[in-house]
């Protein structure tokens, strides 16, 4: 009830503090029997580990997890699966200067204004850390419906722009930076070190595309497949827009010129999944810490490229989380 | 768990079939001791009610809210609040010819993918006349709130556009259009009206503006304040994107030049409301039903002037539930 | 929330005053394409109904049932089934006097404790008629289980005793007053107008007996099956205990002496049902209106009778809830 | 969903298997700034723990309390509150015998029945040492509601029989166990040593009794106090019945004669506690480890002295998730 909790029958509760003991998740509704590897999962979080990228934090913590619970003999086994990574490079005199420090756009002031106290180191609770639990959950989702293909990737970034087309192969390599286009690879990574060196951020924008996602996922009314993908994407802090199929364009289109082209609606008609591609977009702020303390290391200039996995993770949740849910009405 | 309901401390569970006897909604969670007005209740359906407005359907249904339970001597008595509105206008003659017509980027395919049934007679369960439960709900929802001023307006519609400013003063008379041009409201009726001569329909763009929404509303991780709003919105049929703040202007905002102007982040910062006003768009994409169906009455051929109080409904559910959440947890 | 919503997977909102214009209830979660019949609902409902048993209240409403929607052409159609029941005996007048009556036991003190206000016609919300919501939904969910037998019987009323055995034949005809010893029918009308010429009331026992029910339902740590059982009929307002299996007895029996005779668990072991016939006993207590309005009328001076539909319509949303649990996770 | 959550405002989430590597419990919704104290909690595990009393299991272990989030600088912050006690007494060979042994009255065959695949490894999931997480939970409970006073006692242990009377003092020392009577410590550790010797097990009572519970907690429909206290109760793997007040003894009771003592309802009426002390009883069975494997220690031949913490966590989890949730409600 205090939004730690995420999705019904695939649900993930998320706890930790950034420079606290530790970050961790319990992963609750895996159907037993499951075949669980560890190096599967240490790769996902990898994937969103500081440190790896140019351009990108320095912080570098191994991000190992630790599986607690609900795995015995290599398989789930029904019960709940609680996973923690601890918090190594808690150099808490680093952020002692930000105990009166106030970011814009952050929830410094507005987490005072709802607890009356807060962990100020690194962010605390709302620090991107946090994110560690959502994609240990993705990995789990992923296990519940393996046939399904989610990726997500950079489509703006700064000046690099990428145009999607709706016959793109979502399995290459979109390389470090996660844009499809891997001859710009090195200029982004110039770039995003010229910006830390002046101590500044930028937004940007990535899409994501599901593909050999089931027809019929997606509750008709609040639960729209849609309404909770928008939820999932929009509860990652640095996160603004959602949109899906032809999105903001959708304004200027007559009904007579998409209804002959299914793929305007993104995969998702009257709010269920059709069978076809799911296909979304959402946009980035930059990253709230500018100035000196952006150019001294520990901080993204962009957070798109280790976002993508916590981006896909998520829309794993809610698939999962709706195959469960229309499972539990088919009848066998 | 069938997605039918919405909140958590303060819910709705919506019912109802298109054509079935009635449409209605139990709210959950009203404090008790609030003066209830019927005439208040009726005129926020009246605002969505079809046949008030040129260009829009010409199904002329009373929508008469009648009230079951949760209301006694005025007062609400803290239990469940259940209201109705039959559907009177059931000339399921008209819609005969529908059952085995699937529109495209609209339910019906995909609920019979899901449920192998369906209720043919003007969308079923997927019908717009399913939103009447939410603006019920949206009353009540003030009634949790009295101070906080919801309002939505049209922002493109065609060619009709309207640039939102900051200081935009929210509380005047926006005509039927819910477009703030007043000087334009006759030209918006002809275009709607040719459009539906020509059996066409067109999406467009509203804009949501919350004045007096109190600081420390929403929660940190997964219901962000914006992650529940945008599943709100998304929830509705036709919406296609929402953003807040600056919207998909932030892929190319630097952090620096961002961080000296909070309104970029629209009232929300680390998913909690900061006590400014809250700035929110989405975008209509066009309504399925067109060619001669779409000509013959009945229908909108854009949906968002009647919409705009479903949107603001949706909003104020929000911002209630909420709020009662965030009281569980305040000392008094 | 507030605590008028029950189940998870199958759900039930009840709402409706005793005096106010409708009871009713909301069922969400009935897989769609099962058979609807308004003739068993009803037949349901007349179980519980006032005024047909002697020494019984003589409150004599139709209790007619109205579908508003849910059921189209005879089937469930997935979407949320709302049903009512107009109160059509509002004779306020009756309870005027009521209005400054505290009855000891009863919700009167505490509902102002709690709201500040009431509905004191007729206990309101806290009315046995809310009872009906629960029977509504208990035909549901049998819709979901039709293969489970689920029948509760009068064990204890006054000094009319009737000791179950574990091959008692559990679909017999129990007469009016649910007890299995038609023979003494008549002593217990008897027994009852007695009481209520007396103006007094009588509490009793009864048990309630699960064939067939399925092996694997319940969730082994706070969802066991004996839990959300035991909540389920404790929430109806005259019963105040719950056991199963060998229940009290349990309380002087060693492991080796029950470790050989699994029918001392019940049907329910590690809070999960094996298979076996399932085996409850509830008290409820005599009804609180006693004195001169108890003489009068409209007052059952032992609630028992009545009350076996409730009770077993208890039972089988918690049964049919758990097998849809259950099978949103096992493979197909 | 899979039933590892309990409580909605402050919840709990259970994980862990007894020889997996840890037990553990997130903890969502305790206010922010209370003091902790990591002896206190310390002290709570104690009373539970293993190896304290003659005639309990001498399985030592320590049961360290480790918290990973939630608490900083000695307080509360309001984010979800995760502690661990890892499992150091994994003497998996003592187990492998079990492999294949189904014990009666236990979760052996149903877990099976469920999920197709166990940990057999003492009882995996299904072991007493998951209580460890409500203990943990209580202990946060207590927090939100300091002044309410909440404690269990045996009533009955083989022929030790103790008969509470209302004015009875709940704050006293009732010994190792939990026997309001000292003096009969010596002969009940005397009578667990034979029942051990034996290889048998006994059932027994408890009481449990609040003192200082405000008036006003509970919800009129399905969420009544009684009903969640009930489910919460019978959530103890070894409880098979609960009751409150005069209990079954209501099953005799008359109208007229219970009118005049308030005592009778336990200190709930209608659902809703009245603001007087609040009485309950529950039955525990006998452990299901009986013969040579319960002669070997680690096991207890009642489970009753251990269970008492347990008891009483789930009663103060139910009054500070209730005291939340009215709270909400409640005008400042």
């Amino acid at each position: 009830m205090r939004g730690n909790l995420f999705g019904k029958m695939l649900s993930i509760v998320s706890f930790g503090e950034s420079h606290g003991p530790a970050i961790g998740v319990v992963i609750d509704g895996v159907p037993s029997g499951l075949a669980f590897s560890q190096a599967d999962l240490q790769r996902d979080l990898d994937r969103r580990a500081p440190g790896r990228i140019a351009g990108t934090t320095t912080r570098k913590e191994p991000d190992t997890a630790e599986v607690l619970s609900g795995i015995f003999e290599g398989k789930t086994l029904g019960s709940p699966i609680a996973v923690i990574v601890r918090n190594t490079s808690q150099q808490s005199g680093d952020y002692d200067k930000l105990k009166n420090e106030i970011r814009p756009g952050h929830a410094d002031q507005t987490s005072l204004d709802k607890y009356g106290i807060r962990d100020h180191r690194g962010g605390g609770r709302a620090s991107g850390r946090e994110t560690i639990a959502r994609v240990i959950g993705g990995y789990f989702a992923s296990l519940v419906l393996p046939k399904v293909h989610v990726r997500a990737m950079t489509t703006k970034l700064g000046n690099f722009e990428w145009k999607y087309n709706p016959t793109q192969n979502m399995t290459a390599d979109f390389g470090p930076y996660g844009f499809p286009d891997a001859t710009q690879t090195e200029a982004i990574a110039a770039y995003l070190l010229e910006l830390k060196a002046q101590g500044n951020s930028i937004g940007g924008k990535a899409c994501i595309v599901v593909d050999n996602c089931p027809a019929g996922l997606g509750e008709p009314a609040f639960d729209k497949l849609k309404a909770d993908l928008s939820k999932a994407l929009l509860s990652i802090g640095s996160i603004v827009s959602f949109s899906y199929g032809l999105g903001e364009e959708m304004a200027q289109a007559s009904g007579q010129a998409i209804s002959n082209d299914r793929s305007s609606f993104g995969g998702i008609e009257g709010g269920i999944s059709n069978g076809e591609r799911i296909f979304m977009q959402v946009t980035f702020k930059p990253t709230s810490t500018v100035g000196e303390h952006a150019k001294k290391g520990r901080h993204d200039p962009c957070i798109i490229p280790r976002a993508l996995p916590v981006v896909e993770s998520m829309v794993k949740l809610v698939l999962a989380d709706h195959f469960l849910r229309q499972q539990a009405y088919t009848k066998k």
